[in-house]
């Protein structure tokens, strides 16, 4: 039994930088059309100079795949119209991040007053800007991402044109938000799809499976599963594929970040499969809808994948992937 | 300022056996009076003969120091009458852990059907031992403690007569049952009057922390402090300190447990310091609780402490202490 998948996105990716960006872009362009790349760079990618020279890395990174990195920026309050006029060609979306909330986000906002974020939400509405939240407040780590959809809903009130993207959600909070705000949007990874804080925490540790935002509750889960298997027209795919070299996820106070970039179409495969999901749903949630909502037309890109067992490596270059050593369904057998 | 406890008990203490036993008992035999020893050995210590034996290598260990180990036995649902009675004058109570749910608890107890237990309780309860619980069920993680609840309300029920020890409860669940059945008692470490699983799992993973059952919301964590800050009379403090090697917490795949005996008196001056809570009741709470709940009359020993910066040690004999390399507030100046 086997499926294509035509023109796979990966809507939330990190490619990171430098020897980590050489040792995993091919991970992700094997397999995906294309990847909304993330900015969180040290220093974050926050200037038309920084967009292009970090593409022109990517590309380099990538060799001979064919893969387009849709480049954001990292958000700045102080972005004027005309800067944002000058980058929109250059960029699919901005990237904000509250200070201090996940990897290198310390330069991210404090505060999300609606009258100081005017300016730019409006120039950013006006253009047809998305803007890409990472959603969590600094509270209790399993209420993080509920306590923020009241800021969710705050922006988009005061924004009602502005597209909002509720990036990498994990709780049922956030799903029930999308369905309440038409200028609400979501991305969900793979792993939220497949995990609980019980992978995390309820057995022994896994470092490999620690992210942020953590994974939650079964019913939060639950509620992911939903609108991904129904493809729910606001949802998309974006994996969150974070590389950490394995010292720093596996030492005394591991980094946050799973990395599934070799695996997440084959788990993917393997979900919808196992969850009686109609390929059409798939082929949505991990492509179709990142296109309307974002309104790109992918490289022309087929994986096709077959129900034969995986055994997910140890590593890709030193980086750990989640699931590694184990044997998952789905194998990629040929792309064209 | 200095403070002068009586004869300090710790009424849920992991000794270990072997290497790791001669590393560790001195870490509670040089602040403590006595401590009630857990049988989770491999195999666990579940005859008289083991008891005895058991006790021997703990005394051996300890070498000098004034220390009463209070011994218990693993709770087996055969165990007979004559054979408690056989017993009853080593152990001043049995330990029951649900299967499989905490380290060494692979002989454990599936199922906790009232009548099966009818024998064995009914026994326990006439020669007045004490039941010692780790009540977990095998539920989400963060549930676990919650869910087991009815199972404490079924036995305290059925058995208003037996003393049921709720060990190391870590929410406000367990709190709230403590009032509702005068049967039920608890024990409390200090590690979760400390903290919650933000200190575990909400900035970066800390596998120092990370123990079962795993530290919970920020407001089970004010509920556990308000008894202990009161020394509710049905609640002692038992450390649970659990030592594992430094590798063993450190790699992927943390072994569970958190290492506060060396530590755990003078964090407890300085929570009760801090929460300007009276001496008298610490005094109960560390010893005067525990030794009208067990019946108990500890060895004569004072340990003095003074608000004096400590910093505590990066390791003792290979085991990472909570807080290693941190400055705590409370010294022990003295011993007598």
């Amino acid at each position: 039994m086997s499926l294509t998948l035509n023109a796979p996105l990966d809507m939330h990716l990190h490619l990171r930088d430098g020897q980590m960006l050489e040792n995993i872009a091919k991970c992700s362009a094997s397999s995906f059309s294309g990847g909304l790349i993330m900015p969180n760079l040290v220093p974050p990618v926050s200037t038309k100079e920084d967009v292009i020279a970090y593409k022109q890395r990517i590309i380099q990174a990538i060799g001979d795949e064919e893969f387009e990195p849709y480049m954001t920026l990292f958000f700045d309050p102080s972005f004027d119209r005309e800067f944002l006029e000058s980058i929109k060609s250059d960029i699919i979306g901005i990237k904000l991040y509250p200070a201090g909330i996940t990897t290198n986000s310390e330069g991210g906002l404090s505060g999300f007053d609606v009258e100081e974020l005017r300016g730019v939400l409006t120039a950013m509405s006006e253009l047809d800007i998305p803007l890409c939240v990472h959603g969590e407040t600094n509270g209790f780590v399993m209420d993080r991402e509920a306590e923020f959809v009241s800021i969710y809903e705050r922006l988009a009130t005061a924004f009602p044109k502005l597209k909002i993207i509720m990036e990498h959600i994990t709780t049922k909070a956030s799903v029930d938000a999308l369905d309440r705000f038409e200028n609400l949007y979501a991305t969900i990874t793979i792993h939220h799809l497949l995990i609980t804080l019980d992978d995390v925490a309820g057995g022994m540790l896994n470092p490999h499976l620690f992210c942020k935002p953590i994974a939650k509750r079964p019913e939060d889960r639950d509620a992911l599963r939903k609108v991904a298997l129904e493809a729910h027209p606001k949802v998309s795919f974006g994996s969150d594929s974070a590389p950490h070299p394995r010292e720093a996820k596996e030492s005394c106070g591991c980094a946050a970040g799973v990395f599934t970039a070799p695996i997440a179409l084959q788990l993917l495969a393997q979900l919808f499969d196992e969850a009686d999901a109609p390929i059409e749903n798939l082929q949505a949630f991990v492509s179709g809808n990142g296109q309307k909502i974002y309104g790109i037309s992918p490289i022309p890109k087929t994986i096709t994948l077959e129900k034969s067992p995986f055994v997910v490596p140890n590593d890709y270059n030193g980086v750990v992937p989640m699931y590694a050593g184990e044997t998952i369904s789905y194998s990629i057998i040929s792309k064209d």
